[in-house]
This record gives structure tokens, sequence and C-alpha cells, in this order.
């Protein structure tokens, strides 16, 4: 019944419950949703494993989920483009201050942002929650709730992408064929690269990669030299990537980014490692090839619903498993087991579709 | 016999022949093509029909003919990366100097360029042509001589939409399809674009505008408010155009794209009409709306041969007739009379394939 | 005494008066302020004497002004970085929705802005004003109220310069040597430009330009040819210029800013004029000149103040006339006149300093 | 005598020489050079030191020397735009392919690049030396040779803060107040940086960075932890860093670099270390602070003229000792106990003059 708000809550490390909580008010500039799809993130597993990545760490009982989509059941006062029954996606993060980020237009890397599911700020893998009507983007009816859900990982490769200038023809590096990695695959060929090679451990996740538009997928062993690798990129390719976008954070897959890449291009790092990282930073330096990080992403929502809208980009294909709200905790475990790409959770009990 | 050279060449305002050149002899940086296929432009047709365009006046006879791919038949002495037999397509315009624009990578914009048909420099519409091999570009197996010779066009749309900025999910307003604003559609779909609208007065054109993957289409009428017109692109598109490529050089044109513009957008100037245009500059100097003009293009050739090596671009549907060289006259006159897109001219007598 | 809050309020054309109006509360988001120093704008000389600008029509009385710095006396209880006592100028701009332009970083696109003195948003002339923290900057103890007051105007400058993209060695035309011409000319230099020509019809003008660091001058005289004057411009500079920032919104000026710039350069557009305007678009088109408009500003406070504070642009020459906010209908007439540069109003009747 | 030409020359580590060498005879695209004042570069007592930097290895005699002017003698056939007479600055990068590097104006990436002093490639630390014409800027009659020669190690700057995006309010840190970081202090002024910390192991060179501007100076001690040095930077300056520029290539600088630039700022890599760095890569990655390298420069030449000649940027105090090119192994030995800054040797008998 409506006064239920089921949640999956993160206690302590190995602490992950399903918990009843209250159903929040919207404040007069929020909306109060009724989640229906909602992605599991390799960051919520780590929360319930490590309770913590890096300086964020669980100090109390946090709502896990930041890659959702639901329907607006009530309006805050103040709120003017979204009335109830709208289905939207959500942004999780929302800047809190007006401070020199967000004037600038890179709110992500505003220091007070607020973001779903990251300590002390809760997420919205529930059945209720409540968030900046700002940061709620409509959606169109062809556009499903998954989709809207699944526009949270595709941001992450679209500013990738965006940070590392691919456009028309660029022939691009992408390593590692997660579900980041996918996502980057995916907005690349969208952004107009003519070629796109993925690396990867796993035979199977390149041969998703494959499906999704790849043109060449290089399987890399643990060991390999890194410069070696960078040479097999280039006979693959007949070419030296413009671009490469790193999305295993692992040292020697950051090696092989640098010497894989162009004279003049970009290595864009998505995936993170250990704090330190030794790398040929001469070899980057000289050849003028840029390093640069993602940190989330902004602006990104708008132009996703569009290309999502228009068929341009196709995310479906991501999702691998589904569970009900109630089985979260399995939904968890299979993620942990790295099966498949994308689990999605699915919070309206009448409303089971994508 | 290979010692004839069939060339088209303008001699004054509608004198254009079919004439026996000598076969130029490569210089050291040069080499000397066998021609397969040539593209009529609007512009050849101009000078054979006026003798001039603009400041650029015919006052010696000028071989016509600038959209062009061929075999290379001898390799100057300096030249290391063609080979006799090399299928390649030709970038019309060579920076005779190696000036400040050259030198920023702006080369379009040197004054002293040579041009392929822009008096007093001659073209390649015939059967030899010498041509400095840095502006020769091999052609994989995979793309056609036709290809490679719409490279030109094609070259026109790729720098019209880098120069708009055009991107993952931008909204974009086209007025004209003709070639241009065709190549500009096929461009801006590649580039990421979600929503492309096309206006031209002619229905036939908008048509075609559709096969090639126009989101919607306008049919515009000859008295038509600049407002007005711009207001229903609003309501087709639900949206502002981030971006409008304007190919007509129509005043009312110019008009209506600076009018449809999102603010903070950007017109491009492809289209060229009278020198002295009337336009609200208030509106888009206000809404912060840039206006650009474009120049021919620059660095466009490796980028265009990459799309359409890897099948991202589609341009073989812009062809609509096939002429032999020696029917030259009669491929212009189809040109002239503004029937189908593109007119090509097949220079190799044993080759006619595209 | 505290109570009274005197104002200077447009009521209707050519009616400009003084009045007694409440003090206001500030919302927990803002301040109220005892203004110090406003500087009187032609925008405010307009509304007086036209009651109208464009689109934007006095309807109700409005208080006029927005360049101005002023001293917090009562904050906000939301608001934490600012405190009683400090000293701060004002960014007469407060985006009202998070849009999509105040995302993306040019919140002064956003449409609905509030924006001081611009009808129906009330101005800051007067004692006591409130105004949203977050667009309220302390001054340093080195900057006075006055040159806080001048970041206003200093910021279009600003903005117009890096719109223009002034850089390292740039060679500058500024065409109207008024209080936006000089401030462009300040901020053309600050950025390195190695020459700055600027032009105006007075002489006495142009004076000021060379004592605030032009390098050269132009007097142009009614009726001057454009082409010709792009001429002179190129003669004295020994080259073209790659930027041109036009000031005086005269089409013939427009027009030798088009003729003026050097290929591949930028003309910006500050100055308005008349709705639609003639221009050599091709002229600018081939050459691919771009044509940028400004509109108004956004996130220039912050660097502006790092300009004052450390001595890298002076812009206390800009004050030629100071009133004591009684004799504001004065100080109105006075730069009606068009006499001087810029007249400063005093608003705190304890303290009549810059 | 006029057939005398005197050089210095590199013929194996620790083993330089001065030599009589032919007078070289011009190019149709070439001018011949008599050689005025020639500064000498850390590279080039590390090629007299250790025979090679990296893997640009000293196999046959080398003449030394880059950063040079001297005076036009004599003019090949094909140039246009130089003069007997001529004083000139030498850009020592000249491209020898027209390849995609310099196509887009990045023609310093070339890899078949020519490079004065860089092996195989004869510098012009010589009486007579020729030289590409379109790479000879003539120097304005304000500009002195010196002036001229130092354009090379100001390029670096130049190059460094165009690559960083110093622009006006630009709060800088440089690493290092050795030549290069001292350039970089000049041109981060000229652009506009409000203000400018730089850190040295050595007081007296913070002492001369003083005198040129910085506006704060750090000593650092070896062992110094880098987090500290950062914060301690953030406490000089009030704030973090937009740009820092790095210009020891040492890895705890390095380190200290990332730390301290604040989010969504820029790391530029000019000093050169080991080819393996450790580095903090995450903590640059997830606050968006690029790191990008360079190497050489290119399109400086006109800009540092302009600069130069405007007074807006004094190059002048740099150099801190000449010699005569007799007694140029004595100069070497200057530069490589690192006495001075710059240390310039005169190769004109007749006019020893600045």
């Amino acid at each position: 019944m409506a006064q239920e708000n089921l949640a999956v809550v993160v206690h302590s490390p190995g602490d992950l419950r399903l918990e009843n909580l209250p159903i929040p008010e919207p404040e007069p500039n929020e909306v109060l949703l009724q989640m229906h799809s909602v992605g599991i993130c390799g960051s919520d597993v780590h929360y319930w494993q490590y309770g913590r990545i890096g300086d964020f760490v669980v100090k109390k009982p946090m709502v896990v989920g930041h890659e959702a989509a639901g329907r607006v059941v009530k309006v805050g006062s103040a709120v003017k483009h979204l009335n109830v029954g709208d289905r939207v996606a959500i942004e999780p993060g929302v800047p809190r201050e007006t401070d020199e980020f967000f004037k600038n237009g890179r709110y992500n890397l505003s220091p007070t942002i607020f973001f779903c599911a990251t300590p002390p700020d809760d997420g919205n893998l529930c059945r209720y929650y409540k968030h900046s009507a700002n940061f709620c983007y409509k959606l169109p009816d062809n556009v499903t709730f998954e989709e809207g859900a699944l526009i949270e990982p595709l941001s992450v490769g679209i500013h990738a992408c965006r940070r590392a200038g691919v456009t028309l023809g660029s022939v691009v590096l992408i390593c590692g064929a997660g579900a980041i990695g996918l996502v980057s695959l995916l907005v690349a060929k969208a952004m107009g690269a003519s070629q796109v090679i993925v690396t990867d451990l796993s035979p199977e996740r390149l041969k998703m990669a494959k499906q999704l538009g790849a043109d060449f997928q290089l399987t890399v062993k643990k060991g390999d030299s890194s410069e070696q690798l960078a040479k097999s990129v280039h006979e693959i390719l007949g070419a030296q990537p413009h671009v490469t976008i790193e999305c295993t954070g692992v040292e020697s897959s950051i090696q092989t980014a640098i010497y894989a890449t162009r004279s003049g291009g970009v290595v864009v790092l998505v995936g993170l490692g250990s704090p330190m990282t030794t790398i040929p930073l001469i070899n980057a330096a000289v050849r003028e090839v840029d390093i640069r990080g993602v940190f989330r992403y902004c602006n990104t929502w708008p132009m996703a619903i569009a290309m999502l809208s228009s068929g341009k980009v196709n995310v479906k294909p991501l999702v691998t498993h589904r569970f009900p709200l109630e089985q979260a905790l399995e939904a968890f475990e299979t993620t942990r087991q790295g099966v498949g790409i994308k689990v999605m959770l699915k919070c309206d009990q009448n409303d089971l579709n994508p």
C-alpha cells in the first residue's frame, strides 16, 4: 500500500537491508516520485561490500541507487515545468550552492553537490523518492523508464566522449568492455567515430561490444606488455587512435592508453584505480597527448533524451537482468558476481514493464 | 589514345568547349592522374554562363571541374606516399605559400591558394591532370571513385557542421535542399544531430532530404514571412534549433535562420547571395546567436574517407546522372536546368563504373 | 535617518523622480545592502527619456541603476559567505530559473533572468537594496566602492573581449570611444593585445582613449566610406586587426568593422542600433570573419575583482563626475548631455569617498 | 674574413669544438643569414655533456644552437618576403612534410620536422647559416637581435600558457624559476594573469622571479611533502591556482602541481624528468584537472614579435652573460655551471651590441 516506502539501505560493510522508510514530502522546488526502474551500479555494490569509496564513508544508513526513473506523484509549490503523472529521468547530482563551478557550467565539480547514494546523501532505490524538480527531465512517450534509468550510465559515456572531443571520423580506442566501456562505445559511434576498437580481458564482454557496434576487439591477457598492446592496436586499426577512453583504472591499461594514442590526441580516464599511478608521462607530454579525467557528468540529460527519442542510440541491450525491488539482495548479488551487464530493479509493483 | 587529353574548357560567358590539351608533366612534389569521375558543381556552370563569380573573372580559357577522383599514372621524384596505380581523391585547394593561415591550420583562408577551376587556376575535368601529391588522398578499396569525387561537396558539409559545432543531440535547421543542403544533412546526422529539419521551395527536393534522413521537412513559399517561418520551425520541432545551416544565400532565408536559432546558437552561412544583405542583426546579437561563414573547407579529406569507408555516411544516392566526358556539354546543360542532384562525368573511357 | 530609502524612480518617459521607498527585507538567500556608489548608464537615461528599450517597457514606476556597490547591513538566514559590514560589488543579473542556459554556464541568456533596472525589475540607485547573496561579491580592501561599481561596465568589456578571443599579440580595432569602448580597450590590453586602435567621431574621446592606453586613434567623419576607413585602419596598423569590437551600433561602423577585420577573425557587436541592419555579409562569410553579439555578461565579477585588486586594470580615470544621491536629477542631466565618461552617484550620506 | 664560417660543434659526449665549416648556399626557398646573437639552451649543454637526449643521439658532428637571430645576406630565388639586410628571428623547427599535423596547424608534432641542433639536424651557432625563409621573421627596428634570439625560449612560455588557457584573472602557479619558468611568468602576466606564484629551490632564482613580476615566491626544500607544498601555495594565494606550469620535471614537483591546481584547472608539463613518473592520477582525474604536455611550440613568432615591439613583454633582463663566438667553450661552461639565466653568444665580429 502507498504508505510503505520500501528501500534498499547500506548500514555497514556487508550489511545491505530492505527497509521501510517514511514517504518524504517535497519542498517547494521538489517533486515526489514513485520510482519505476533503478539500475545497480558498481559503486552501489562497492558501498555494500566495503562501506566506502575513497574519502566517501558510509557513517549512517544510506539508501543506495542513482540510475533511476519514475513518475511524478506530487509537485512542490514552486515547480512549473512538471505535473503529476509525468514520467521522468533523474539526474542524481544537484548542486547545493551557486558557486563558481555552477555559474561556469561545470556544476559536477561543485564540492558541496548533493549526489544520490554518495554518503551522506541517500539514493533512490526505493518506492518513493523526492528530488529537485530542476534535475528531473520529462521522458517522451517513446522512451521507456528503463531507458530513462540508463541515461545515468549513458551520461558517463557522453561526458567522456565530449571531454575527449570525439567527432566525425575519430578513431577511438576504448579500454574495457564493462557497462561504461559499452556506453562510451555507443556514444562514440553516435558522435561520428569512424572506427572504434575495444579491449578487455573477457572475450564474452568483447562479444557484446561487437554486437553494440565495435569495429574491432582486442583480447588482453594479464601480463601483456603495454607497449606491445599499443602496437597491436595500431596494427589492427592501420592507424593510431585520436582518442582513448580508459574505463578499467588498471595501471597497465592506462599505460597502454598513452602509448597507443596519436600525437596531439586525448586520453580520457574514466576508470579509477589506486591513488598513485606510474605512467609514461614524458611520452604523453612530448607528443602533446592530453590526459583528462571525468567526474560524473553535467548537462547530459537533455541530449541523452534527444538521442534515445530519435533512436540514434540504443541502450536497451544493456539490460540483462531484472528483479522486483523485493528481491534487491539477490539483484545485488548478481551484480557483485559480474554476471551480465546491467541489472535493473523494478520498484513499481503494478508495472514491471521496461 | 593516351596522348589525348580531352578537357572541358570555359572560354568566355556561354562558351564551353571540349578541347585537346597537352598531358602535363608532374613536378617533383606532384602526381599525374588519369581522371576517373568528376562531378559538376554549380560554380562550374556559373563560370560557363557568366564568366565570373564575384571578383574571380575568366580572363583566359580555363578547364572546369573540382569534384574529382582519379588514378595515379606518374609520380614526381619527391613523392613518397603515393604509387602508380593508387586510386585517389583530389582536394582541389593547395596553398601556395606557407603563410599565417597555413601555419595556423586554416589554409583555406590563404589568399594565394591554388584552387581548381577558380580563375586563373585550371580544374580537373579532363583525361589527365597533375596535382600536388600532398593533396591527393588514397582511397581504400571499398570507396569508389565517385564517392571519392563526392568528398568535395561532402567537405563543404563537414566544414559547415564543424564550424557550427554540431554535436550529440543537436537540433539542426538546414535551409535549402540542394546538393550542399543534402550533404550538410548527412554530416549533421553523422555527427550526432538528434533532429534535422530541412526547408526548400521544392517539395521534390524535400522528398530527397527525407530519403537521406531528414526528420522533418518544411516547404517554403516565396513571400512567406521570415518570422512566421521561424515559428513554424519551432512548432514542428517542439524546440528551437541549436544550429542553422543556411545553404540558399537568399536574404529572407538568412533572416529566417537568425529568427529560428536558439539563443547561444550558431547560424552558418554556406549559400551566397548579394554582397550587401539586410538582416535582423540585433536579434542575433542580443541572443548571442553567432553568425559564421564558411569558405570552402580545410582538413576534411581524411575524415571524409574514414566516414565513407566505415559506411557511416552514404553519399551514393546523390549521383543522379552520369555522362561520358565526351558528352560534357550535355551534362552541363543538365546541371544548368537544375535536374537531379549531382551529375557525374566519367573521364576514363575504359572504366565507366561508379 | 535609517528608515528613509531615497530612490531614483522612472515613472514614464521624461518623468524621473526622487522618492522614498520602504526598506526591503532580505529573503533567506539575500542580503540587504546600504548602497554606496552607483554609476549612471546610458540605458538608465534611455528609460528616463523614452520609457522603453526595445521590447522592455516601463509600465510601472521602476528604480533605475545597475552599476553598483554597497555594504552588507543584513544577512538572510541561509547566506554563508557574507557578513554584515562586508563591502560588495553587485552583479545585477540573477537567473530566476535553473534552465539550460544556467546549467550550461551562460546564465545571461536565460530568458527569465532578473536584471536590475530592466522593466519590470527595480534597480539599485537608492539607499537600501536587497539582492541575491550569490551575486554579491566581496571586495578586497584595496578595491574601492567606485571600482566595485565600475565592474559592471568593465564586465561588458570583459565579455566582449572574451567572446572575441582577444589573446597575446592580438591586433584589435575598437569602434567607439564611449564608456564601453574604453573599458574594452582596457580589457584588450590586459588580455595581451599588442596593438589597439580606437575610432570615434569625437577627438576628445579619442584623447581619453589615448590616455587609457590606445596605441592608435582614428577620427571618423560622418559620411566617410566604410571601405576607405577599413583601409585607413590597415595603413595605420600596418596589419589587419584580428578582432574588432564594435561599440557604436551605427550601421556604417558595423560595415567598417567587417571590412577591416582579418580573414579568420572576429567582429563582436556591443553597440546596438536599429533592428534591421544592412551589412556586407558575403565579405564576412567568405573570409570566415565571425560575427558575434554580446548580451551583457556572465562569470565576470571574480576575474574583474582579481584584475582590480592586482592593479592590472585601472578604471579610476573613467569617473569624471560625482553627485550625492539627492542630486540625482542633475547627475542624469549630465549623463544625458554626454559630458565626461562616467557619472557616479554617492548613496551613502556619511561616506562620499570613492 | 667572410669565407670563414666558425661554428660550435658537438662531436661526442664531452667533446665540443670550434670549427670552420663551409658557408652554405641557400636553396630557392631559403635565405642565408649572417648570425648575430645565439643563446645557449640547456639542451645544447646536454648534447655536449651526454651526446644525447632521450632517443636523439649525436651520431655525427652537429652544430649546436637554436635560439638565434641574424641578418639576411643572400636570398633564395623563390623568396618574396625577405630582402638582403633584413634582420630576422629564426624559428628553428621547419616541417619537412605537409602531413596531417602541419595541415592542422600543429606542425610542431610532425614526426619528420627539421629542428636546429636536434640530431641529425645542425643548429645555428655559427657565422653563416641558411634556413627556410618561411620560418625567418623580420624584426621591427625597435626589437634587438638579442630579443629576436630570446623569442625561442619565450615561445616555450607562450605555447605553455596558451595550452594552459591562461587568461584574464587567472591565478597561476609556476614550478621552477629557471629560464623557462621565468618566460612563462612573463607571458602569464602579459596574458592577464592576476596572481602568479613561483616556486624554486634557489632563493636567488626566486629573487629574479620577483623582479620580473612574480606576485609571490615559495622556496622549496628537498624532501618537502607535495601535499604540504600545495597547501602552502593555497595559503599564500588565498586561492587555488587555475593553472600550474611545471618547469622542473621533478616527480615531487609534478605531484605538487596536481595537488595544488583547482578543480577544472590545467597542469602543463614543460619540464621533463624520467620516462616513467608516479603521480596522483586519480586526484587529477576526479577533479577534472587536465594534464597537458608541450612539445616546443608552433605559431608563436609573430605574436612574440608583436609583444616585444609593443613593449608588453620585456625579456632583456634574462640575458646575464655575453661572449663572442670565439669564446663559445667558456660560454658553454658558464651555462653548465648554472650561473645566471641566459648566456648569449655574439656571432658578428663587427657588431657586439644586443
